[in-house]
C-alpha cells in the first residue's frame, strides 16, 4: 500500500511504502526552511538535490548532494534549508 | 508545485517536480507487472529495490537494482516486473 503525505502545508510530499520489511518513504521538498522530528531513528539520502541540514547536537550546517546520506536518531528533531527541489529517501531504522 | 500521480489503480505513485530546469518524477511501484508508454526520453534510476525491464526493441529482460539506471526512448514504451516494493527516480530528457 502506498501512503501518500504531505507536510508544511504541500511544501513537502512523500510516499510511504514498506518493502523487504523496511519501512521506507520517498519525497520531495520545495526550497524553503523545515524543522523535521523524528520518532524512530532514520536515514535520509538525498536523491536528487541537496539538503543543507544542521543535526541535533551538531553546531555546523553540512550540505548534502545525490547520493549522500545521515542519520537522525530517534525522539529529536533536525533542520534543513533547500535551495532547489530535492527529492530524497527516507529509511527508518 | 509539487503533483501527484497515480496509476494503474494506485499501485504506482509518483511525485512530479522540476528542479534546475529539469522535469523529474520519483516514485513507487508496488509487486505487479506494467507497461509504460513514454513521451518524451526518460531516464529511470532505481532508488530502493529493483525493477526487471524489457525496453523497446530488446529481446532479453535486464534486471535494475538500486543506484542503477536505464533509458527509454521517447514515443516508445517499456514492461516492468515488480517483486518486491520499489522506489525510482524518472528524468525526463
Amino acid at each position: 500500500m502506498l501512503k501518500v503525505n504531505e507536510y508544511f502545508d504541500g511544501q513537502v510530499k512523500s510516499i510511504g511504502f514498506e518493502t523487504q520489511g523496511e519501512h521506507t518513504s520517498v519525497g520531495v521538498m520545495v526550497p524553503g526552511e523545515y524543522t523535521f522530528g523524528t520518532a524512530a531513528p532514520e536515514r535520509m539520502t538525498v536523491v536528487k538535490g541537496a539538503l543543507t541540514v544542521k543535526l541535533p547536537g551538531h553546531i555546523d550546517w553540512e550540505t548534502y548532494t545525490a547520493g549522500d546520506d545521515f542519520e537522525v536518531p530517534g525522539d529529536s528533531s533536525f533542520l534543513v534549508i533547500v535551495t532547489d527541489t530535492t527529492a530524497y529517501l527516507c529509511d527508518y531504522l
